[in-house]
């Protein structure tokens, strides 16, 4: 047997190709399939089973997408009840290719129906070699049980259960692939190494380590990282099998003059998604900014509305086509054409602009000891603000000013900072939705603000493990 | 024989392979030279001749690097007394090539040494097939005399006579084959056509329609488009034979830590090449802006020092390495690093930025009917703003800017404008470089201010031939 | 305006965009239209003209293609009777394109239908500028008027008027832009080079030289290449109108097996495009080998089947796909799929193999002074043949083995030559599918044969003008 | 701490990228090192450290390279008297990499001097996470200790000590990161899969589960894999350190002339890196037959004399240029130039060929039943033939023809056999070196033999593991 292992960073997801001689398993797939058919062809053989660990919350599957473009049979928890063609699995049962064994553990508690899928090399022995945990158990850390609010403590104990009574009870030495790293919302302290063993995780993960049912419960139902919008969304996507991107309208690209007549559309909302420098220098009035060099596809599938048509404007027809892909892996789907020749064709048809204006580490620090009527927002999550921040900042984080916008005064001038200046970039462009003008962008966000030396407001602090998905 | 043409964009440059069945010869090469090897490789021929036509005033030519790399032979003209090893050309000259000749006729008046080269295609016919003739005849132009300003007049006198007693002596069938197009700087009024025909030109070439000497000569040293300071530059390189682009220094990636150090040495300068928006919204204090997307070898080879050290700010690694191409092709050879991870890794430092400010067409109008204590710097060439201006706008080319800052008032607002954006965002840069402060772009320029209807303000008319250059 | 020339190896089609500044022409497109698409986005205008010199013989034209992907208008000869939609045009019509003109001149000769388009650009002048002769006055030659065989003498006739009455009629300094150079079999002695004018055709070329009518009738219509098989198969088609390439199946990558059982199939062929060794070394029993580095199109549209399915046996994925495109310009559209690992994974199922041994001209040397019993067979054209041959060869040219294999004795060791191999080795394909079995290809052909030395027995002269279509 | 793995087939060779947040080691880097400094990039780290386990011998090591063009400190054991800059390193040696420890573990056995490199993450556990076993101990198998003849058995004792009293003294839950997979000769039965655990490997391990001492040393020194020619060079060019890369002659592109002028030279020689199907229909007579697409590096190290000049003929120049990479990888630098254009241009100068025939399953079926006169050589390894082969047929490894070709009468007709047909085929190029006439080669080997059914003849089994670096 060959084991590959893929990893898409920014969801810091990871999937594998489980390989015999001539047939091979998929083991919890991306949505953009190319990359393992080009790969089973390499390795000369053929994909016949795609393995889902569980309804998948933070991104969408590509199991259907895989399953029709080559004939491979999903295999996915029973008690999942999905409503695609698939064979459904529980506790006990084995899935046989070639030489090797995956037998089925129920192991719920991130999910419901989440199970872990124990193979063996027959070839070499019975016993377990490794185990895909899905989101059960990571490098270091635990699948987060919370993501059904009113079923937290329920998954909670499940999950205690399945650790407890099911993975750990496999030997040291079997290893372990999760379906996460470092920088995933579904846990909160992943290390960035990919794999890891049961024995080095019996041993040295903390919250495995909790030998008290109620202590591990209310230590995972407390002080989770924020569950963005789309987990539920994708949860139930993944249940009901996405659409295929086949079947997806293509991207059109649209001049200036289309562009405009397009969002007269009240049902059409535009993303810029460029740097905070380009998008606060001018951008179309009313746009939403998310960059692409952030977070782009959590914070693209956190706030964006999956009911309007979406143009995209971006630096190149590159980063739109690719803007795309990683959209649909949050299942945004709704892009349909990008800004042919950008915010340059824009303003050649001397159509309207609206700016941004950034502040430099310098000026921020000028402006927090000087100004009187000045409002700074931390648009961070909650965790990275405690360790850290400038004193006298509010915090909201940038998705929560959706709603909480309400709570600013907009006669003030408004200043939003994050950790490097694109969450706060995306948390100008909902205040100037709701009508606020006088707003600036920290550039650099506390990490310039801190390596300027500006560090006598600044509590500074190594930012925590579990913040991880934010600093990029 | 086989004719190919290649076309370099922004310098409007044209050069020529003419190939026989197994060796050819180059006709005024550029100076990256790796696109005449790779085709002669694919036609199956041996690069052999390389021929100018004079010595280049507007680009480096790659007489010098196709040398190196090939052996082939340079041939130039004889009164240039060119300084590297060449074969000097004179009237009557017969280079044989196969079965083909071409008959040098000495066409002095662009430059004094000017030659062009009659070809034949001895297997048809002894009769002349086209006539290679640099920087004489164009298509719908002639060659300007005036780029040795005290030798203007001599050299209109010469260029008649190179047309009338030379070329117009060609048969009307003969090729022309020039050694730019539209939108160079050679030439106020070519056409966009890349090739035309002796007798075409001779019956509706408006300057060689100017029979009468002293008409001809006074019409050609009037009304010239500006030469930039790189123009004698250029031609005293290309004598001398300029540096092998494999001598010079290798582009280096430099951190923000290494790129803010270097730039303590009071000989080293920063050129930001990105589009006026994101340079408008942040930039390193007291660089240059030069846009990429714009005429860039243009603007480059006439403000940028060629004493200085050059370190660049990009939008990616690959346009920092496009655009020492284009500078080295205006003799801008300075270029020695970059600012690897760009404005972004700049600010996650908390190093200190600049701005400027853009305008749309609407906040421009509103400006312009509004404001008393407001100074609208037009930033066009003279002919482009004697066809087409806002009202009250003062007119100095960008370039001059760079003396004639004085001329403008500090304590005022001073708002810069030219057709698109880029002009003025450089003049933007050479302001900031001389302390004022109050200073805006506008984005889109006069394209995009006509566009959106603001025309009361605005003598509307078609932008002259000759100015096209300065459009993109 | 601005013309832009695209040249097509092998069938040596030359097409071009005609622009302004807003829109453009495309003149005899080719079927795989995305260069144009690209080409004029890149130039920044729409594609908004599709001009149809004439129904085209020698290819299938892009003119469907191009108008179902942009919404572009074909303008095609009105006598043509084209089954598509256009406007057909005819004597005197004129189109206008910004202020350039194109006035049709109706042309026929070459085929029946044809018309040229006489160029102005208005805003220099109304006196044509150039001319798109089409088939009908090339670089050196004239369209041959022999593709009708019953109508020749007609055809010769009406082309001694259209030259003589129509184009010659137009100033000398008018560019002349045909559709075919050197290599085409639409004439039989073009120059390389790709573009002329009128007056030195009018001074200098062969044919337009010929002033009495019967004589250029007759020097027409006698001493013509051969006219390949599918030339009246793509006037039909193009006038029909081609299928789209997008309804055309996808070229399918099919396994040893699959392979194998698919040509079972009497209604399924093999064709070999491997070089001549690879073939003979081993190669499916009964497939025919056209080698992709010979002139493929050609003689894939004169031998191939167009009733078959056909799979192709290839040394790559990649030569196969661009092998499909090449089959479609030649209107051999039955391509479905290709045999997956090449002949590689056929011996590694133990499939069977036949062989073509491969002679170097010391070998035939010695075979050819020696051997009682050897026929040797010059496949080449007879043009070829007569110029330079080896004593004793006779001459079959090698599409023609077709049917006059029955002229060789099946008993005797045959050995085929032609100049370089490709051509020979396609003969003793055709001649193993009848029975033959003790066959030799010549490694080399005649062009090795006489680099060797062996010049003895070789009559050596230039190989003439008209053949080079032949010779790579 | 992050781990990534890179694997390079036919050699089956992995190195690891063990990564901080700014700093990174590489362990046991191959040759060509351009993919581990953009990896470096990528994850934002520099390479500070390199890491040799031991001096491999198999394969020329990148560490000097490496080193050169990072600055980064080579360790390597202590005991191997390495020529080199490094830090030597010995039992107990600790190396800090930011949150990581390396503790250096002698671990001789495979070779004297080896060392393997425990990992801690002190982040998590001071307690061991994995090791770096280099050819100590890999998935499923041991390094061999035969290499160096006259101390087999030595070396082996010692294995046995440094597996039991290092390695296993580790915990269950270790991971093991070797530096090979299956298909590398440093082992006989490695697992396809890439890593493994102490765990496993101390249960399931088939030499590590002989306890008995003097079982394992006899177990150990028979029945290995023939070791090839350049693992005893290596090891020494590893010790002394490798020529770097850029020292060497870059690959000239010769023409037919230039090529055969140079085969003059006594000390240069060719090697024909083609298919056996393109190599046997014609080849440079002399010249050495490697298929690029076998076992390429492993045969081209085992048979090229590396006191000799190489020149190449390829299929394209970029397969040429990839066999200069695979070539030094084996140590092998003595290639300096390849045919331009093939052998299509070497037959067009009518230069000589030899051949060599190849026979399909059916026509060595009917051979091989009906002959008299007929040798069959089986080129395979022992291990290979013992399992399987043709009745009758003789075993010679491909290799030993070198010398042993003696043994074969060159008056009878001989017919080479393989797995596949490309070590039979090096094996043909080997006789005709010696004068052998009457040869053919076996297309498809044992394989398409098999598959077709010919199997009275043939004692089928399964292949045993440890040849698997054979089979493709």
């Amino acid at each position: 047997m060959l084991l590959k292992h893929y990893f898409v960073s920014k969801i810091a997801h990871s999937s594998y190709i489980l390989a015999g001689k001539n047939y091979c398993a998929v083991i919890d797939p991306k949505r953009d399939v190319e990359l393992y058919i080009n790969e089973a062809k390499q390795l000369g053989v053929e994909i016949t089973h795609i393995l889902e660990t569980h309804l998948h919350a933070d991104f969408v599957s590509g199991h259907i997408e895989l399953a029709a473009r080559t004939g491979a049979v999903i295999y996915a928890p029973e008690s999942g009840k999905c409503l695609f063609d698939h064979v459904g699995v529980s506790e006990g049962d084995v899935i046989k290719l070639e030489d090797m064994e995956l037998r089925v553990l129920e192991t719920p508690g991130h999910t419901p129906e989440h199970v872990s899928y124990v193979v063996a090399d027959t070839s070499r022995s019975q016993e377990p070699l490794g185990v895909f945990t899905g989101d059960t158990l990571f490098v270091g850390d635990v699948g987060r049980p919370d993501l059904f609010p009113d079923r937290a403590e329920e998954l909670a104990v499940k999950l205690y259960h399945s650790l407890h009574e099911k993975l750990m009870k496999l030997p040291d030495y079997c290893e372990v692939y999760p379906s996460h790293g470092a920088g995933s919302l579904c846990g909160r302290a992943m290390g960035a190494k990919w794999r890891t063993t049961i024995g080095f995780e019996r041993n040295f993960n903390t919250a495995v380590q909790i030998k008290d049912e109620s202590d591990f419960v209310s230590s995972l139902t407390s002080n989770m990282p924020p569950a963005p919008d789309h987990f539920s969304r994708c949860s139930s996507i993944n249940k009901t099998g996405p659409a295929l991107a086949s079947a997806l309208p293509p991207l059109e690209e649209l001049s200036a003059v289309d562009f405009r007549s397009k969002m007269d559309d009240p049902d059409t909302i535009v993303l810029d998604i460029r740097d905070y420098d380009s998008f606060g220098s001018q951008h179309i009035p009313g746009s939403w900014n998310i960059s692409f060099r952030g977070n782009f596809p959590t914070f693209a599938g956190w706030v964006m509305p999956t009911d309007k048509k979406i143009l995209l404007v971006a630096s190149s027809a590159q980063e739109a086509a690719e803007a795309l892909i990683w959209a649909r892996r949050s299942g945004v789907d709704g892009i349909t054409g990008f800004l042919d020749g950008g915010m340059f064709s824009w303003v050649l048809q001397g159509f309207p602009t609206a700016e941004v204006r950034q502040l430099s580490s310098e000026t921020l620090h000028n402006m927090v000891t000087g100004s009187l009527n000045l409002i700074l927002v931390d648009v961070r999550a909650p965790g990275e603000f405690e360790h850290t921040h400038i004193e006298g900042a509010v915090n909201i984080p940038a998705p929560e000013l959706r709603s909480r916008y309400e709570e600013l005064d907009p006669k003030k001038t408004i200043v939003l900072i994050c950790s490097t200046g694109h969450r706060s970039s995306l948390g100008t462009s909902i205040l100037k939705q709701h009508g606020f003008e006088d707003i600036f962008n920290v550039s650099g966000g506390m990490t310039g603000y801190s390596k300027a030396g500006y560090a006598r407001q600044c509590r500074v602090c190594e930012i925590p493990h579990g913040s991880r998905y934010f600093s990029k």
